[in-house]
């Protein structure tokens, strides 16, 4: 069973609640206008323009409310759209 | 009788509610921003990047208010357009 | 007397209120978001686009708040635009 | 003294009271969710499109709320843009 | 001293309150939607669609609440835009 | 220390509150809509379209709420863009 | 570790609180409509006409309610669009 994302959707793996806050020395604080995150890409759509910005394993930071979550076997995961990416974490 | 979807439509057929939670594994969490459903598709629009996209049989992923309802002899069906449509459920 | 419709406009037959839950097979569901109806085309714009969607006499499906009502020689008739339409009805 | 509408304006004669109910059979009903009128063409821009669809003279139906309203002579007039009107009346 | 109107900008004398109500036979009636006004024109901007359409000294019909009034040397002016105009007045 | 607008920005120097409301015979009414203001171009961005339009040492017609204001050594200054000018004074 | 922005994004290190009322001679106002702030840029994402504006080591001037805030390894970032910034300072 897989999630193939159309277009300029991508697929991310949402980090747990302990995972959020601190993911490679990166701090989201609270008083954040408005809080990112950073997700795993999973998958990427057909769209030539995403497919040179990110690739699967890339980790990409994303606005909290960005995007829809989704659960597959037992993974939080969540389908964003390419406007939705914030920057790439390296 | 047959719904011919225009352009950049498409017809799905909508689960019933038991279904709706897990499809082929796939758990729409109830704490989820916007839930999403999964729908087979019925029927496809003449607009060829919609044809690109989807044929009839696939499953496709959509937020839960998407779309317009209608019921056809006794069945419940769903007209989406392109944009409703977020990722393909192999 | 005749109802001309402009560019990507069209004229279509509303159906009766015994009619409109029932046509051909297919029901609106009163639990629908957005209740759709079914009308004959009457007349159709000069779009080029629209005239290779619809022709007079087919039966299209639009939703319940689309376009703007008016009755001519006792005959309710709507104004739809070409954005309006859902899908046909074969 | 003359009103010279503006590219895709046209000046259209006012119906009265009485006669905006029933012109040439049509009626528009009470119950309308958005009641047309019905208007004599005066006079028309110098946008092409809009010279193709319309002539002085011609019956237009449009949006009981369209246009700026003004009156010359003791005329009252509209003055409406190609947008505003939803079929001609034949 | 002068006022020079940015590209698609004129300027525009603004009637006194006497004069608003009757310019040259037009009334504008108290229960119009959106009451206009009519204004000789002052001066006209860089824009080539905007100096094929009016040249100074034309009467402009614009509506009520457009443009940026202002007060040169005693006299009330009013900074409109081309898409304020609604019809010229001969 | 200077600032360098971007594109199509431009830094403005704004007129004290008693210079506001006389500039060269120019009076902006208390009952104006939406008061303008008078402030001279210290600096031009790159954009070529602004340029031809205005040039440092340009008195220009800017609409009261338009722009983001800034203090630098002593001096206030507001950073517009060029859809905020409404005309040139001269 | 390291932020890569986003095509027309970029990173810039935000000012401390003491920092921020003057930086350069620069006064942001507490009468501010929208207190600008002013940041040194980190990162530039891979857009030409953004990399045409700014590059790493510029001080650029943005809206107080610009972007998107994080913390990497103790600093407070921004993550700005190219449409944010409002002037260099030189």
């Amino acid at each position: 069973m897989k999630l193939k994302p159309i277009e300029d959707h991508l697929v991310v793996k949402v980090p747990s609640e302990t995972e959020e806050k601190t993911i490679g020395g990166i701090i989201i604080p609270d008083t954040a206008k408005e809080k990112p995150q950073i997700g795993e890409v999973l998958a990427v759509g057909t769209d030539e323009d995403l497919q040179k910005i990110v690739k699967v394993g890339d980790k990409v930071l994303y606005g909290k409310y960005a995007g829809t979550e989704i659960e597959v076997e037992g993974e939080k995961l969540l389908i964003l759209s390419q406007d939705d990416i914030l920057a790439l974490v390296e």
